[in-house]
């Protein structure tokens, strides 16, 4: 049955750690599965708060979207950094997509849906890019507290947080974050 | 700020190991969160399969469940049945939740969703508690392909898939799933 | 057979990590049975010591109560200070012990001697109190030498250590501990 | 402070795997200290019922052993039987058990206590080498039973306790544990 | 400098797990460097025989050639098949083999060297290519007998070393293999 | 046949971790063979530069002592400078040389490989020591990078590189690393 089938695969995402972590020394990295769960959580957090802000945003669909947003890693597993560079990501990803999402009742929707992520064609898509690179960095704040050093190169992701239409609604939440991380460094 | 602070304590399902496969040997086990995050992919697939059928039920609402269903967690961890023999769980959850929700936008909302679950008052929250168990079999039945064994005692919650109100919508994924368990015992 | 269950059982205390640990990012900790073994092995040492000065002390009580003080843990597992908040820890252990000595072949004594431990009843089981405490610091300390940062919350037992009956004896022991972490953090 | 030395080095053991799993390929096995804590248990519990049965045993004696049966591992490390065949095991942990008690309070009598295990010069010390083999076979088991195979070579001990002046006393259990081996390899 | 740099960098392939153990389920599988080890050690005894059995070989370059072979992944990481499928990692590969190696003494030497196991252009790159594939199946024999499953798709590459020209040289090492391989399925 | 027991003994290389990182709390450190891998791609590259300068030196039989100089470990495994304190290792290790090496088609010249490593009898075996030792500092560096402490020790390598023939060679190597450790420090 193919949603059988469809929920195995999914499982490769528990199985493969995150491969930024994994090249900077950090022992039994967490999963993509790991990232994939606090991605959606904070999508449904901040879609909320921009909904009763008054931004106009189509919440399930954020919601939606953040739960498939790294499911094509269950084949092409984590490319990192210094991978993409040699390897056409985006194009593996889309093909991977598309042939995934075949065993879903809505193949269509669902790869829509994808690509408002990847190509970053709707607000809500968007948003979830912005819950990613976030949770990343919640993430490598959490790792710094624990002890791990030379995780710099990740905060570089600061800048692109700073730089999206969202910054304006989450200021706080991004400087705070960014604030505990210039604390912890001078412990 | 509250949300912060959110993020950062629900990273402790990321921490936290699943203690049923703990206790029975397998090493390095799943994490609470790689459970959450398939539970919610798992939740959303068969939320559009019911609704195409014609079932009347609010897609948003059961993935939103989902994605807290286990939060309580992060403060309560995760209970195994040898310890909930002798402590309250769902009374020390129900506390936790009231006070993690707290720090949310929207505290009684999503309380009011982990209520549905927690005590199936809701059609969503059911579902929820059906996707949960699905996921579970999925998972003990990838741990025995890869060679663990002594996990009989999870595959009893098939019972309560078969005696549950999704189960003739779900049939053929349940049994399925059953046949592919019989099969790789035989192996 | 009760004593191959009961050794089958005190498996679990090798299977699950301490839980403190774990939450605070510190990848594949200590067991519990690993934290039992040195707590043993302080307590003999210690009360050798005690008694060495003239203190009345049964050394062989002493070390038996360590050897089962967390033994309950084998069926409650490690519920850290975030849980216990909303559990009641002490009436589930309690439960348990007295279950789980039923299958030693002197029931009542064993109960006797945990809850000696667990509510002060004996200096012996004070001692393994004390001793309990001071091999947490130990770990504590060798974690930091390792490296790993943000476990300021555990060193708050310092002050119970030097609030003890027992302080008088090991003032030298806990101050030499207190000393070498307050090198460790100014490296 | 001796005392406090004493007790980090202990800690190698909590670092230190068992080689002999590791070899066999078992991922994360248990450290010397899992194994030690638990055979310091079964030592207490198998020195009660020979007591119970009106063996004259020090119980006390036993268990000081039993906790300190594995330490000269704690600089010897854990050296499996492939090595032994090259290395003079018993003359280095000779060696290094003088050097290693001299930081305790009395390093003649633990010494002492020491050479009853290795040499089996007391009924104590014979009965912790009853009771460490017994530990491992009841890991053995344990592992069999969550899948791992290639475990035979260990089983070559329950010769010995069926060899062993305690054999009478503990029959039952040493051949249900027999029995159970053989039922789960059935499976 | 360039070599320490290049020294660094190598080290990603002991941070990288094999990929393909990782999808099937082994817990902290075997690195990269792992496997690039036992290769290179293979190639030498296999060059070393076909020496002695009259064969022109050069053993030397066989050996340099089974210590680049697998380099690129120190940024291309270890692509697995399903993510192949969707990826160009021949060319990927290409590409990086000819900047990594800008960074030793001798860049075309290295760059020839790499592509002569990757396109099979000498004997001795063939050679790499046939103890590359005979160490994974020698490892996938280790995990079974440590009980692993589910690994039947790697031995689908006993059939390409029996096709091979060096088939008739190693024929006995080989079956020797598939023979250990159906025995411990039979268990 | 001897040749598939030689490749499967040196899968212990893979198993065993490097002890001495273990006893320093390094969670899930490098193995023997990782180890070794670098340690031998090292020496092929330090090699050519030598007989790029001039010295005369024999490349092969360099990297083909590198591939051999830990294999011994397989069987006495990684005996820490703790235990050799008590062990005679070297005497043991000569041993198992001789015993592993029968299963090479080559042992006399195997042999007489490893003891130029082992006793440094050539230049190339003197340079393999000077490659395991850089590789071990090398390491050391990663782990210090990623944030573990308390590898002081590890660095008094340092001292023997200096010290070595090599030296002169390699100055602007050893001297870089060594400043890049610095630098660490210094975060």
């Amino acid at each position: 049955m193919p949603l059988l089938e469809f929920f195995l695969e999914a499982g490769n995402l528990k199985r493969l750690p995150r491969a930024g972590w994994l090249l900077r020394g950090v022992p039994s990295p967490e999963s993509i599965a790991d990232h994939s769960f606090r991605t959606a959580l904070i999508t449904m957090l901040l879609a909320d708060e921009l909904k009763a802000r008054g931004v106009e945003i189509d919440v399930e669909r954020a919601v939606r979207i953040a739960l498939i947003h790294d499911l094509t890693e269950a084949r092409v597993t984590d490319i990192p950094l210094t991978a993409q560079y040699y390897l056409d990501k985006g194009k593996a990803e889309k093909k991977a997509a598309m042939e995934l999402f075949i065993r879903t009742p809505n193949p269509r929707e669902y790869f829509r849906l994808w690509r408002e992520y990847e190509d970053g064609l709707s607000l809500e898509g968007r948003l979830v890019k912005f819950a990613d690179k976030l949770e990343m960095l919640v993430q490598a704040l959490e790792y710094e507290k624990t002890g791990f050093r030379d995780l710099d190169e990740f905060w570089g992701a600061l800048d692109s947080l700073r730089e999206s239409e969202f910054y304006e609604h989450f200021r706080e939440l991004v400087e705070e974050l960014a604030g505990l991380r210039k604390q912890n460094r001078l412990r």
